[in-house]
């Protein structure tokens, strides 16, 4: 029978900052010595953080690693603590990624991750060789393998995932293992932890092994981790650490399973806390402290500002309603009650003006009129100018308010309500807006019940709704779904219009522009439109219809 | 002895216009039978275009290549020539990047690349599986061996390339083959013919053999693919097809080499061509012909003018000069000059009463001042809006100026002088873009002295001049040269100033942000900051100096 305490150091790292990672991992061990631990486990890459992209292909990366990772040897020396670093090894082959194994100031043993995902956001075979055996290490008379996320994901049902040529548990079956250790950076999309408590207790059960599953923590770019590292036997959870937040904990893994203490929040709430993360670390990361929402009274913008207070503080977000000619006053005061209720501070800056001068001038000096489209668009190009000039006046970044329905098929202005630093709904179908909403209400009547109710629109004529110019959100949504997110072919999407399902995968593709120049969506599904929606602009994709 | 004619399609294919690639393809099947031709050899995945990215993923990608290809097996029968297809292949195990040859109505034999190059822009182990054996196949009595693209760069030293595990040609050579095919998508950058025909010539030495090269020409996004597909044996060059620009020829593999055909152009010449065919394609591609340019009467709107001229045609450019209170006259009537001398429409909308209310309003609907970076930014915006607008109105694409060097440090404002579709110097350092006005200027003076003699601005405050803001543009394009493109660590920059040296490594990654969201460049060297450059954006860069 195992007898072990293991220690699972759930960080948050900021990629590059590896002397910051570096302290996190020395309070680590700190902790898990003083919690006599045998083992500390950290993230896969910890001590660079996940992804570090190309950041990989700089030789200065490696001077500074393998000098830190020195320094950690070191540090293990006169402890009993056998601590495990997730690192990027670098040898005449290549590089891999790899974990290594440090004790009383030796090195253990070390692996490289075998299954490289090379799929959606992911890039393994751009950086990394394979690694070509399993590792099966011994510690205090336990047999331990160790193992790097993908490694734990033979061809399990993912989305575009490429096939794995063998599966690296059914090798660590055959070395009658008593633990498993995964190094991971898993990043959050919805259900992503029932699936991985699922498929972390089958490999249990398969390799009769316990299986500590250590996860980062924390938002990089679009991806947000969501820790929620645990312990699993053949019976279930032993212990899960903490969602969305840096946590450690030791346990002895002799412990009976225990689900009842799983992390199960509901769907909306985990989607929610997911945003906050995602964008309180880019906020973090990048140095920022302020943001700013333009609020137009309607239902998303609204939500970014709810968003951006829960994860900034209401202190740091400033609200402001740019009203134009055609902007209701219902916009301007259900924006207003949004600012009020959420205690932010609220500027209005009405640009009818700049707009009147915008259109004489144009007009005036050359041949051209402008209306129709240009007419539309010029209202929230001059928005955004006024949001980035409060943004180089404050020192604030900008929130881009659009969803993931209306980034989808373009319906949106770029360098207009694009514009922005982080687009926290971006990942988020309309419907999600509306579930946000809710959630939010539920507590607390935060969003008045009439920007809930309205007709959306995007406010930029006379009596426009967005239900006029594009499919009823429902539709759009369900074709949205099965298109991006589960692949499917026009003939196989469960709408009836077969027109509608063209025209929309038709917005899809011709949109591909305007994606491309804007700010990142915080991912909470399987397919975002960020690093892992790879189309090309200038192409003809008529033969997906 | 060898007697073979051998046709080489160089085609222009639009990425997922697999009907009109397959026309464009048969045209080449009825012309290489023409002349008698026995094999008839096609680029890289000639019949969906390259790269087509993501657009692999779509199933229904798949159900019409395969039609077609099923109709150009059909259109060999009752032909005496041997036809060679790029196209995905698809079974149970994933994706191959293949060649097939069809003969006479039937399969002859099916290739599967075995390198994959997975670095810098290109992205092979996210899609394809690696083919396992090489195939040399008979045709005529002659042993013929097939080879697509990366097959023929085994760990050749390319910037950021993984290396590969064996070198295919090696075993080619085993074979004792007579004529070796490759089939590529080889884009264009600065000495790239020169570096393949040297490749291949040692290749052809190596094996024995004359290899056909058959490259793709035309522009996808911010590649430009060169063409200059050729014949090569142990001599040398046999026969070159044209650069940038469709050709077919049907060349008897037995003819001496005669390297006084071969294009050499000069680098400047070639680069200017590249860029223009870019521009070109992406015009031709998504549909529009017209283009509008901010011209500043600087050198970098001046070259985009003309080179979107020499691209569309002097019909097609709408120059517009954009003056705002910091304007001088002088940068007025140089872009007017330059307009004249192109032939184009040109068009001057004063935006100062624009500023002026933006100014007004801003301060007296908000508390903070217009001032500092906002008063600069909000000029290059509001020019940016107005060019957006002409854009709506004339359904034109607005190109984007900005170069290399600027957006390498983040000297451009986001949503100002980076709107547009396309950045044709987006990958010119400033150098390059003095290059390319004399280059212009040899044969007939369309741009004016002053133009190219005065001190770079941008002009968005009294007085202002670039090197009182940035590293004098010689030193910078050194160190972004050695940096960027040659990946040195810090202490290997050939400048003496290591202040001047960490200052721009911090720039550079400081400003990932706005490069997130600026159009593609058109790529000229070995690193541009398109899709091959990927580095996160909430990052610590820190210690990169």
């Amino acid at each position: 029978m195992t007898n072990l305490n293991v220690s699972i150091l759930q960080i948050n790292p900021t990629i590059g900052d590896i002397k910051g990672n570096y302290n996190k991992i020395i309070n680590g061990i700190d902790n898990a010595d003083k919690n006599n631990s045998d083992i500390l486990l950290t993230p896969e890459l910890s001590l660079i953080g996940y992804p570090p992209m190309d950041i990989l292909r700089r030789d200065k990366m490696y001077d500074i690693q393998n000098k830190k990772l020195n320094s950690i040897k070191k540090y293990t020396t006169n402890k009993d603590v056998a601590v495990v670093i997730g690192y990027c090894r670098r040898d005449d082959a290549g590089l891999y990624n790899s974990a290594i194994v440090f004790k009383n100031g030796e090195k253990l043993t070390n692996y490289d991750k075998v299954l490289l995902p090379t799929y959606d956001v992911f890039d393994g075979h751009r950086y990394f060789e394979t690694g070509d055996e399993i590792n099966v290490f011994e510690l205090n008379n336990q047999k331990i393998a160790l193992t790097i996320c993908e490694d734990a994901w033979y061809n399990v049902n993912i989305m575009d995932a490429k096939r794995h040529k063998f599966n690296p548990f059914d090798k660590i079956k055959d070395y009658d293992t008593d633990l498993i250790l995964n190094l991971s950076a898993s990043p959050y999309r919805i259900n992503k932890n029932n699936e991985r408590i699922e498929l972390f207790k089958e490999h249990a059960v398969n390799t009769s092994s316990t299986i500590v599953f250590c996860n980062q923590v924390g938002g990089n770019d679009e991806l947000v981790f969501d820790g929620n590292s645990f312990v699993v036997n053949k019976d279930g959870v032993i212990e899960q650490l903490n969602a969305f937040e840096t946590d450690m904990r030791t346990i002895n893994i002799n412990k009976n399973s225990n689900e009842t203490q799983l992390n199960t929040p509901r769907r909306i709430e985990e989607m929610n806390s997911a945003i906050c993360l995602g964008l309180q670390d880019y906020f973090e990361k990048t140095g920022f402290s302020k943001a700013i929402v333009g609020m137009s009274g309607g239902i998303d913008s609204t939500i970014a500002t709810v968003l951006s207070v829960q994860a900034l503080g209401k202190d740091n977000v400033l609200g402001v309603s740019l009203p134009s000619k055609v902007t209701s006053t219902e916009s301007i005061t259900d924006a207003k009650s949004v600012a009020e209720n959420l205690g932010i501070d609220f500027e209005v800056i009405d640009i009818s003006s700049i707009i009147t001068q915008v259109i004489n001038d144009f007009e005036s000096e050359s041949p051209y009129k402008m209306e129709g489209l240009a007419l539309e668009n010029i209202q929230a190009r001059i928005r955004g100018d006024i949001l980035m000039s409060l943004s180089n006046t404050t020192n604030a970044l900008v929130i881009t308010p659009d969803n993931k329905s209306e980034a989808a098929i373009g319906y949106c202005t770029l360098y207009g309500d694009t514009v922005g630093a982080i687009a926290p709904l971006g990942d988020c179908y309309k419907k999600h807006v509306y579930e946000l909403a809710e959630y939010h209400n539920e507590v607390k009547d935060i969003i008045p019940q009439n920007v809930i109710e309205k007709e959306p629109t995007a406010e930029l004529k006379e009596n426009q709704v967005d239900s006029d110019e594009m499919a009823e959100y429902e539709i759009l949504d369900t074709i949205l779904n099965e298109y991006v997110e589960n692949r499917k072919k026009p003939d196989e999407i469960t709408v009836d219009s077969k027109e509608e399902i063209d025209n929309i995968i038709s917005k899809i593709h011709m949109s591909e522009f305007k994606r491309n120049q804007s700010p990142l969506p915080i991912r909470v599904t399987k397919k975002d439109f960020g690093r892992g929606w790879r189309y090309p602009i200038a192409a003809d994709y008529e033969f997906l219809k």
